[in-house]
Order: C-alpha cells, then structure tokens, then sequence
C-alpha cells in the first residue's frame, strides 16, 4: 500500500522522530513511503528514500531537497512548468510539539488530506500531562496524585518524597527527575523548565510495575497489541529511550495473568473510544497493589511501537481503512438570504 | 491600529461569522482593516472593504476576489510579477468549527502568524461541552449535572424532565431543544443528530437567571466588560441569536450587586487563567439557589461581545500587545552527531 511518512517538527523529540522514521522505512519495506520532512522552520521537504539517513537532517542536506506546500488534498510540489501532487494517506511520525500537540491534525484536517494519528482533541488530552488527568477523572480511569507547578510562582509541593518532576508537555523522559528529597529539588525544578512553564509532580511510587499496551481501532473492533514490561533501571533517561526508539524487533509478551491482560484492554478501550480513532497509540499502565493507574497516552508512540506488534505492516494497513473523516458542514447562504429579502420588503 | 479580520469557515456559524465580521468594521472604523474570508471549501480570499456586505457572499462574488495561501508569518497574495503580504495580528473571528476547535489557532501558530483568539487547548475545552464539563471537575468550577448520548447507541436518559438537549461542538443555539416531556425527545434528538454525532443532556432549570460577562487578560491584569442579564424567551433560537449577532450598541449593566458581580469574575478568572490567554471570551453564566454554574465559554463569541465593552477598540488594541507567542524549540542534531560519532570509532 502506498503511505507518506511526515517526520520531524520544531520539537525537542525532532531527531526522535527521524529514527522512528528511518525504523519504519525499514519495517515497512513492502508498502510504497513517500518522505515528507518537517523541518524546524516549518517548511516540508520530499526526502528521497535512498537519503533516509540521520546524517541527512544533521548536516542540512535535506535543504536541496524539493519543497513542499499544503495544498487541498495533497502535499504540492512546484515545478517550472508542472506540478506534482502527494496525496497517499498521511503517517504522522512527529512526536511531540508540531506532531502531538494537534498542530498537525488540525493542518492534515483542514487541507483533507487522510492521516494515521490522533484528532486535535485526542492531541490535547495525551500531549499535555494534566489534560490526561482531566481526562482520566472525567471517564473514571485512575491515575497517579498529582500537583501542577508554574514558573515564577511560589511552588508549594505537599506530595511526600521520593517524588517525580515532569515538565507538563514533553514526552521521552525529557527533563524528568526523580527527587528523593527537598536538597535534590531547586535542580530538579530548573532543569524541568528549561522545557516547559508548566510542570506535573506525582508521587514516585516504588515496587510500582509497568506495563505498555497498544492497539488501534478498525473494522468496528478494538485490536490490541501484546503487552510489553519495559526494561528499567530507575527510568529510561533521553539517551536511552532515544535508541529505544529504533526497534524493530518483536519483543517478549509480559509475564502476566490472563486476567490482568483483559484488564489492561479494557481500561485502554475506554481512554481510546470515541477521542483516539483514527489513531495507533500506546497506553503506558501501573500496576500497584492491585490497581491500575493510567501512566500516560503516547498518541504517537516511537516507531508507532512496531515492536509490540506480530504483523505491524497489516495492523497499519487495517487502520488507514479505518480513518475517521472530517465532516464539512455545507454552507447554504438561507438566513442572509431571508434577511436580505425581508429588508427588501 | 492594524488588524485582520479573519472570517467565514466551513461551519454551521459560517454566515454568523459573516455577520460578526460586518460588525466590527463598523465598530473599529478607525483602525486599518484588511478582511480575510475563508470559504467554506477553505480557499482564503482578500476581501476588499467596500464589498464587506452579506450579500457579497451570498451571491459568490468574493470568488473573483484574490487568493491568499499561508506562509510562514502571513498569508500571501501572489501576483503575475510580485506577491503581497498581509502580517498584520488576527482576528480569528471564525464562530465554530474551524474558528474555534482549534484548527484556526493551529494554523496561524504553525505559520507563525500573531492573532487574538483561542489557542488549541483551549479551544478544545471550549468547543466541545463535554471538555468544558471536565475542565469545571478538574479547576472546581461548578456547572450544571449532565449526560451524554452518542448516535446509532442506545440511550438512557436519567435526568428528569424537563431536560435541554444540545449537539456537543454547536455554539449559537443550534440543534437545541428544550423537552418537557419524553413525547418530545425523538424529535430534538432527530434534529440534534442532524449537527453532531454526540449530544449533552442537561436539566433544564427553571426560575435560573443567566449572566453573561467577557474578559481578557492584557498588560499583567484582567479586563472585565459590564455583566449583561440577556433578555430571552425559553432561549434565544437561531434566528433570533443570528440577528444578535449585529449588535453594537453597549448594552445596560445587569441590575445585580457588586458581591455577585464580583463572585462572577472570580469564576471568570479561574476559567480563563493559564488556558484562555490571547482570547477575548464570554462567559454565560447560570445563577440557580445562589450558586454560581458555567454555562458556556464563547472563545469568540458574536461580534467579539463589542457592546459589553464601554471601549471596545480600546480592549482589541490592549490585548492585541499582550499575545502569547508560540515558541519553536530549537532543534540540534545533539544526539545523531553523537551517535555518528560512536559508530565512527
């Protein structure tokens, strides 16, 4: 099947992306990839496949690549005397600002072109931390205590130590820090907002264990993804996770119940339904004393978390023939027409 | 000052925005206006002051106007030998979808264009009344007791009659009913349907008053505008709305103390801080057994609330220097340089 891979973005997870991107070039070698490339200044490039390399983007040579516009349906390409048009469904690769934050779904909707990832409200509800706690508390999906930081204001945190610092809109563990007491903080608190304004800070829950779901919605019924327990020191550090994000190889199904493993489903159904469709996201889970506390939506997890998949080429093919489509209202011109002729009265 | 008006969109709204937009030429006839309608199959054209009249529209005649595309930090108009900009900030003056669901706001931050108007959470909070439900649980806003009913599902309706039927994302009084009694709830769900494929339920409270207060934040404080009791029947229908759509004559304070005036604007400023900041919004507020309930928040509403302001240029032009501004990470290739460089050794 055809498919367009748009990497890249102004984020802080831009070189994240092009390792996700490069994984599934690898991963998807039977499907037709066109390569569009965000790049920071917000201008899209045509990355011809054979220069689907990191060392592309790091030494700028993508900017002798054609440009791209958004044009109604397609990605456009200029020519002297003709154009060409990229319409093939759209596989949002952006991980973090541009990507997840709804920028892009609201670009790709409002330009009709068809695309693999979440809406604009999805993006809101998984891209910034409190919104998932928002979220959680509105459908009833428990998660970890929390309390919101703000940048120049005076930071009362009452949640004991060990505690957990998060900037509010980043994801792959950046500026996150684990401060086991009140000297380790002020550092803490400051490298957090390097990245953001607003921070989340949650209890750091030991013995906690972790569990990554994904699935997808298609054909009118939920498909799940095997269950995976991340390997982890305290946590994956940016480094860590960075490489993490070229696997490609399938990986071990959790030790866990049968029970536990419907669980887990039916908790990850009622994040996704009716907010994620259209979208292949992964639901990270703890599990403590018994309970299961929502972690975080990854909306546009690295490599789309092929890893988890047994057949990630056909559960992409299944999903791009389920995508949710934006609805036009049409516009009739009835109230100014009955306006106008009760004024010509 | 200069200013753009950015109207029209694929909505339901669409002629509201048009009336809104009219409006406000009248009432900012002594700033520099440039008028950019964005047609229902969203291509933007520039709209010439002089044809700034409903009927323009109407009758398609702003199709032989030019077109405008994005680029980064305005909309452009590109001509046989040259091209024109326009990058004065915006007036996203687009009443619902598009406009205020957060696609407008995504659009100009990804091209970096400065506007007034919602951003894209707060869009999302506003535009769909079941996120602005879980925004009042989340910040300890209080609202009114609500279901939600989903098309093609069964429904359960437990609250008792009467009852006020609503599509989600509509503003302007568009698919709502009020039904007294179950005789009444196939049709006003027929007629919700037709707009939205999810509705929000709500007891309809008689004996309530209703406030409607507008604000923003400028220059390190908020501006309140005058608090307005609106007259209504049952409630304002379509037409009746789309007629008030035009006002600009500054209406009479609501008759109401300072406590409760003041209790308003302290629900408004909750509501508002850290989500609306960049937006003009009203807030229609519900006063039922003393207890003050949100009703809704217009992140624009009709005709920008103008004739609640005792200066309203004044308020566009304060909040015009007071904007958010998107900020782009800026993107090193760290991590790929240092990984180039292990694999090198």
């Amino acid at each position: 099947m055809k498919l367009t891979i748009l990497f890249g973005g102004a984020s802080f997870e831009h070189e994240i992306s092009i390792v996700s991107a490069i994984t599934l070039k690898e991963k998807l070698s039977n499907f037709e990839l066109t390569f569009i490339f965000c790049d920071s200044d917000h201008t899209f490039y045509l990355i011809d496949a054979s220069k689907m390399k990191a060392i592309t983007f790091s030494k700028g040579e993508h900017k002798k690549m054609p440009v791209l516009t958004l044009t109604q349906g397609a990605f456009l390409q200029k020519k002297i005397f003709s154009k060409s048009e990229y319409s093939s469904t759209v596989l949002n690769l952006i991980h973090g600002a541009d990507g997840e934050d709804g920028t892009m779904a609201a670009l790709l909707d409002f330009y009709a072109i068809k695309y693999i990832g979440p809406r604009i409200d999805a993006s809101i509800f998984s891209y910034d931390k409190r919104y998932t706690k928002y979220l959680c508390e509105a459908i009833g999906i428990k998660s970890v205590r929390y309390e919101v930081i703000y940048k120049n204001e005076h930071c009362n945190i009452t949640i004991p130590y060990p505690i957990i610092v998060k900037p509010v809109s980043l994801g792959s563990s950046i500026g996150v820090s684990i401060v086991k007491d009140e000297s380790e903080l002020d550092y803490a608190l400051d490298v957090a907002f390097e990245f953001d304004d607003t921070l989340i800070v949650e209890p750091f829950l030991e013995g906690v264990r972790e569990y990554n779901l994904a699935g997808y919605f298609a054909n009118n019924a939920m498909h799940y993804s095997i269950v995976e327990e991340p390997h982890k020191e305290e946590f994956l550090d940016f480094e860590k996770k960075y490489m993490d994000f070229s696997r490609s190889e399938q990986v071990a199904q959790a030790d866990i119940s049968e029970a536990l493993r419907l669980r887990l489903q039916t908790n990850f159904e009622k994040v996704y339904r009716g907010l994620f469709e259209g979208a292949l996201i992964r639901c990270d889970f703890f599990v403590f004393h018994d309970e299961i506390l929502l972690n975080e939506i990854n909306p546009i997890p690295g490599s789309m978390a092929n890893y988890l998949f047994e057949d990630f080429a056909t559960a992409l093919e299944e999903l791009s023939l389920s995508l949710p489509h934006a609805k036009r209202p049409k516009v009739t011109y009835d109230y100014i027409h009955s306006i106008s002729k009760a004024k010509g009265k």
